[in-house]
């Protein structure tokens, strides 16, 4: 995600760049047709272009929406495993009285998630913090994150047999562990349902169809300076589409996701900090990207 | 649910010709009897084609954001579903102490669930999964999901009974099937309420009386080339419309329903791989739909 | 709730024609009275109106989405209920071991509520399902579907207190009773607290007034056919406004209130069945309305 | 809050009028300006005037949302309140077995509440519902409805002491208080943080220009009928930022209000007349206002 | 944040100054250009204006929900703070039955997340407030917030094990920690996650070149009075985009910030004063800004 407003400037510019040529190439050809070889056919009025904008707007209001609502959701269910996991470090000690290896196998579980989000294999920090004798069962499952959930909640148990822990106590602890699952099943949600076509591909071929028309419509009025006119306007509309997709799928791997290795990280330091252990190295913003 | 770009650009051209045949043939209809035969009657002045479209803009506005809203609540409802079940699956392990016969009929619920909504028969999966003590008692109610939820309650009870587990535990594990009962009493109530009639016919209906009145209002001054510009807007319309129809009952059988198999067959694999069992075979993406 | 598409057309059309008539007769008195007298000062210039059209979207856009909010959490809060009323039917018989006859009191409580929601004596069911040592406390207080609670939470302790009942289990079930009087506080506010004033009567006053203006608006440039392109806007704004009226009152003996008796006659069938009694019969969808 | 739509038809009539006379007076001396001097440097064009709607229509929209949630969201959290009043009154009964007193001291809490949110004095129903042993300790501190929770919360550790009652039911009588307390704090939040002064201030600033522009920009084609058309259209958009103003500060001393004195009425009467007691007189609707 | 009217009328009147002023000379450029020397090339017609002014309403609606909404949460969450603090310090009451050091350390909490929020050092307010035994190890973690309530629920044990206090009302009591947890993280949250690039730069960008080109648009038709029309017209949009801006940061040191420290001070209050202690002075609202 970028978090510079100097490279987000930068970003933006780039991606601005290659509509904003074609549009302006587009432009000039349809000027010149229009003042040269005076290709009266070119000429429309001002209304179609301003209903087609009107549904152009309902199409990217609705999917924009939509995109920003998915992001929001995404952002907020890793703060709800942030969240839970820190509770849980806090119960392992508060409630159950110890067990800094389940504190460190949760460490494990935002590398494990972030991971299985963006189809990967898990890495260093996963080898470093995993128990070893969670590693078989939990990678012999196809769903990894919830695998692990459940041989942690395994070793809940262990804890409450060894030391006959009230029945109350050990619910607290297992509420967290579901309160997880529930953040967990929610990004997968997000990452396995798409936004309907309609609402993906429809404004996308709704902006290029409109920004094809602009300059037919506009040339008649504005001569000469119909490139100057049309581009900003059909560069405004082509952002505004282009912002819906870039947020629509937020685990991505792109400049607009989600910060996942950060959050991962963050988690593992507020677990292992209280239980007096070192987290890996903080990952650092890179030309405004944090990773 | 069409989860292929490809897949879905061929849909979208699918659901879009027959309008778009039926408004370029209409839009021909006018343009011809208004240029050759020169019907002044059929000018209509700019005005109220656009103050019929700002009132279009609010019927398919607030319908799409509903229909959209349904669709999103329906998938999020399933979600809630595959997290309360997994972690009925971890409780069964961590706090009932085993009992694989509970979560192989939880791995069942989903199945009977899926039949339920769609009003259809359950299938192989079912008979697989389900245990045979319950079977009869679960289907000679009207409301099969929620017998079996009512079954598995007292699956619990036994196992509590019998081990004499703490009351704490078993409330615990208890809240987790009022949670299923939550998501599924949700389900039930987006597909038994349909959308108000206002909400689901009149867009449509003024839908279809804008286009018709569009070509007249534009024939005026597009002349020849009518059929171009008012098709490509009326047609923008028939989609926003469409759109909205298409995502108001999500369970229905369409490709653009939600993937309730696949989401089944997701929760049936991450109830049985943590005990050690192999779940159903995978269900494919066929093509570009997800079943 | 109209619940057939075709009645729904039938509705749309009966609630479509009284205001359709008299915008067409209002339209043909601008035409006659402007084509024959030619009185001038009728003329009006387009702005006046489409600014009033952007005011009247304005209030539409957030008095609809306002009443469809109502609506749709009248029919979410009646979910609530259905799903606790389950939920407490299963815990019945898995934590408290059985006590058929609160099963029966709750399978009263949605038909208790129902009543109470529209200010009607309780019938027949209410006297077939309610336990005859409850009848007396519960109508002796005003709002008797709370005192239904508050006995049936009663009958709860006894059953606790008889039985040395676990606190956890005794807790885990009151939460049951605590979230449906959460659910009836909900429906007893949508009742008790209309939609401000603003709007509920400016919408509706705007909506008229528009009407009026618009023939005198229109009739300078669309002469004879002004009563076609007037009333069929008119008519548009008259739905869109009659549409947010409609579901603004969910609870009201209407067409369009939400099926609350049928709703009750669902909770009452999924408590009783499973412990082996029969609901009474289902009602039945009439003329394309579900009661 | 207004209850009856005869009054709500006064009232909106009485704050109508004083800007649509001075609106009708404005206009009045521009079209007399215009029309007797010719003072032409009075025209201006239509553009201006609805980019000037857009932005109006953008601050107003976003502004009135925001204050519409402002009031439901009070409404709801006055609903918490009452739902949660209900329940412990249950709770008494079924989980502590008896203590009237504290149904009493309960009871006396929404009158506690309303008080400190007008900023008021606690009255006569105070008086007679708190018993005596609370009112110092209560009165002391300076947010009373809290301390009157913390206090309520030592009398049911008493009982709990006294008869020994289990821990769990213990817990499940707190976290009544506790979502008490959130409540309580939800309407806080609402009351001490104003919305931001762009939203109260801007829009109402804007709204006023607004309408001193509008017959400057219509009188060149209304003419004489410029008071009629732009008095309407300008009146409407001042009832749009009347409403957003009216229910932006639900707990004022106004007639759009929420009746707080009603609510706390409800909730004494449902926790007083299961325990066999006579609750205050209901607050009566005067003048269609409901206090 | 500003909370009186009088001060937010010069606070936006000192916003509104710079912007008003370049708009002003630059349309004062324009009419000058275009009345003297008569630049025919700067004529330019309505159409790209208005869709221009589409576009940006489209981005500037969309940003301005989503900064309000980041806005309120903020706020909401300090509630959900201020509200499970308050609860703690009930229950360390009631269900611990004393320990006033813990309902001290819980005062310091906000005064410590307050201070990590803005990246600032901790004041006297927090060396008065936290135990001196807790200070070490809180503020050798990264999270000093969250390692706080680490140590608040190692104190809690300290208590349940000394005091043998029941694991369902310790559970209840660690469930207030958790859900201080969850508001923290979802503050946590909004800090560290800006708004989209897209929904925070371009919006600003697009409301600079709209004002830009505006003059440009309207001299035409406008003459000499285009610094005024244009002016007004520039100078909302501005305020809009402004409005967005000033609340997507609600923990900046701004005056539009959300007032941290005093509600830190409320919480503090509502903690000690029922245990009979004195919380430090509270802020002042000075020119209009509560701190």
């Amino acid at each position: 995600m970028i978090v510079q407003r100097r490279y987000g400037l930068i970003q933006l510019f780039k991606e601005t760049l290659p509509p904003l040529i074609i549009l302006a190439l587009w432009d000039l050809v349809v000027v010149i047709l229009f003042q040269v070889y005076h290709q009266d056919w070119m000429e429309q009025p001002t209304l179609p272009i301003s209903l087609m904008g009107s549904a152009l707007a309902l199409f990217l209001g609705i999917r924009n929406n939509a995109a920003y609502a998915r992001w929001w959701e995404g952002r907020t269910l890793w703060g709800a495993i942030t969240n839970n996991c820190r509770s849980f470090g806090r119960e392992a000690a508060s409630l159950l009285g110890g067990r800094p290896d389940l504190a460190r196998a949760m460490a494990a579980y935002p590398h494990v998630l972030r991971a299985a989000l963006r189809g990967e294999a898990t890495g260093e920090d996963v080898a470093r913090l995993l128990p070893d004798s969670m590693k078989a069962p939990v990678f012999s499952c196809t769903n990894a994150p919830n695998a692990l959930l459940y041989h942690i909640g395994l070793g809940v148990r262990d804890e409450v047999v060894k030391h006959n822990i009230d029945g109350a106590v050990h619910g607290t602890v297992d509420r967290i562990l579901s309160d997880i699952a529930n953040a967990q099943g929610g990004l997968e949600r997000i990452r396995n349902t798409p936004l309907p076509v309609q609402y993906s591909l429809l404004p996308e071929i709704a902006t290029h169809l409109f920004c094809i028309v602009l300059p037919l419509s506009a040339v008649q009025t504005l001569g000469w300076i119909t490139p100057l006119g049309s581009s900003i306007i059909g560069v405004l509309f082509q952002m505004l589409d282009r912002s819906g997709r870039d947020l629509q799928e937020p685990f991505n791997a792109s400049v607009h996701a989600l910060p996942m290795a950060t959050m991962a990280r963050t988690i593992e330091r507020d677990l292992l900090q209280p239980i007096g252990e070192q987290p890996g190295a903080a990952f650092t913003v890179q030309r405004g990207v944090q990773p």
